[in-house]
C-alpha cells in the first residue's frame, strides 16, 4: 500500500527544489533501477508489481520494498506508462572534479538545458566509455526525472560533476588540451585527436559561452555533407548528437 | 484577432487524426517558419507578433497574416515558451519513394515511435546531406508538432516517405546495399562503405523488426568502448544518436 504521505514525497521529487531539500532521486524502469541498485548507491524505497518483484528478487536484499498495483504506481510516476517499478534513492555526495587526477576524455558541457539532451550524452558517453562529465552551473540537474530516464541506467556508471567551468579549465593540468565544438572551427577529421583531453559543448540555444572561448585550445567543427538534392542545409546539430559524434571520432582510432 | 474557429483548427492539428482530414500542420519558430516558406510549400496562414513581422517583411509576400500578440500565441501554441511566429502549411502530396532512382545514402527508419528521435533524425540527415528518409508505417508522422519542432527547418529541405518497409526492400535495385544497424553485426570501422546505399535502424525498444533482419546484407554495429572506470557500460544508444553516428561514418571519407 502507498501511503499519501509517500506518494506526496515521491511527486515532490520531480521538483529540484525538494531533491536540494531531500536529497533523493527517483529512478524508473528495469534497466534504470537494476544499474542503481548495481552501483552500489544507498537505496531509500523500492516500489514494484508482484510480478516485477517475483522476476528480480535476488537483486532485493536488505531493500525496503512495497508492493503495488499499476493503479497505484501512476499515483508516483512521471512517465506517460508508468513502468513496474520505481526506487527512490540518496543522492551521492560529490567533490567537484579535479582534472589533474585525470588522464581520459572528460565531457564538459556549457548550459545544456534540455534533460532529454543531458540524458542522452550521459548515455553516450557511457557507450564510449567516457566516466566523467563535468557541467557549468546553470546545465539542467541530473536527477531531473527526464534526464534519469534518457540516460537508461548509465548515470548509474558515468559521474557528473556541477562546477563553475571557467575556474575549472585556468586551473586544468597543460597535457590536457580543450577541444571546443563551434559551428566554425577546424574539420575535426582531419585533426590529430589524443587519448586525453576535453570535449567541450555549449548550449543548445548560444553555444559555448564567451567567456570559456579564449580557454578553447582547439576549435573543432563536425564537417557538413551537401547533396545535390538539398542545396540549403541544417544551420547546426543537436547538442546531444554533436557530442555523440565527437566522442566516436575521438574513440574510434 | 485570432478568432474562435482558427484556435479550434490550429490546436486540432496537434492530432494526426485532424491533420490527415484538413490536410495542414503546424510550424513554429522563426528558423522553422522561414525554411518552410523558401522550400516553397503552399502556406495557408501565418501569425506572428507586430515585432517578428517588421523583421521579417520581405519573406511575406502574398500570405495571409494575421498579426497577435504572444499572449493570444500561447492559444495556439504546443512550446511551453510560444515563439513570436506559428504558420500553418499544406502537407504536400507524396508518392512512394522509388529506390531505383536513387543513388546516394538513403535512410530507413523501422518504426521509430518517438518524435524528438524522428525530428533530431531529420535535422542530422540534412546536416549530413542525405535527401531522403523512408519511415516504416509505424514510425511517427512526421507533422507531429514535436518532430516540427525537433528538425529545427529541415523538414522543408529532407524527403521523408511512409510506406511498407518489407516490400520496398524486395523490390530495391541490386546496386543499393543494406546496412543495418544491430547490436552484434560487423565493426562498422573497418568496413568499406560505399557512397550509395540503404542504412536500416530499428525502433528504440525491438530494433529492427524480425521480417526486415533477412534483407540486411550487411549487420553493422558502432563499436562500444569500455573505461577502466567504468567497468559496465551502456546497452545500447539512443536511436538518433546511433542513426547520427552511423551517418557521420559513412560520410566521412
Amino acid at each position: 500500500m502507498l501511503s499519501k504521505s509517500k506518494i506526496k514525497l515521491i511527486n515532490s521529487l520531480k521538483m529540484g527544489k525538494y531533491r536540494r531539500q531531500h536529497q533523493l532521486f527517483v529512478a524508473e524502469g528495469t534497466t534504470n533501477v537494476l544499474d542503481f541498485l548495481h552501483s552500489g548507491i544507498e537505496t531509500e524505497a523500492l516500489y514494484a508489481t508482484r510480478n516485477w518483484l517475483k522476476t528480480n528478487q535476488s537483486f532485493l536484499n536488505k531493500i525496503e520494498i512495497t508492493e503495488v498495483i499499476l493503479k497505484e504506481m501512476a499515483k508516483i510516476s512521471a512517465l506517460k506508462n508508468p513502468s513496474e517499478v520505481l526506487a527512490v534513492f540518496a543522492i551521492p555526495e560529490k567533490n567537484e572534479a579535479d582534472l589533474n587526477t585525470m588522464n581520459d576524455l572528460v565531457l564538459m558541457l556549457d548550459d545544456i538545458r534540455d534533460p532529454g539532451n543531458l540524458g542522452t550524452i550521459i548515455r553516450t558517453a557511457d557507450w564510449f566509455g567516457i566516466s566523467h562529465i563535468i557541467c557549468s552551473e546553470n546545465t539542467v540537474d541530473t536527477y531531473n526525472p527526464k534526464v534519469v530516464q534518457a540516460s537508461m541506467g548509465s548515470l548509474a556508471r558515468v559521474q557528473v560533476y556541477y562546477q563553475n567551468l571557467k575556474k575549472t579549465l585556468q586551473a586544468k593540468p597543460d597535457y590536457l588540451k580543450v577541444f571546443g565544438a563551434v559551428l566554425k572551427g577546424n574539420d575535426m577529421v582531419e585533426l590529430a585527436k589524443p587519448n586525453h583531453g576535453i570535449i567541450l559543448v555549449g548550449s543548445e540555444a548560444h553555444g559555448i559561452s564567451k567567456e570559456l572561448l579564449p580557454l578553447i585550445d582547439i576549435k573543432i567543427t563536425i564537417p557538413k555533407q551537401v547533396s545535390i538534392d538539398v542545396p540549403n542545409s541544417a544551420e547546426s546539430l543537436n547538442a546531444s548528437i554533436a557530442t555523440a559524434v565527437i566522442c566516436y571520432e575521438f574513440r574510434r582510432k
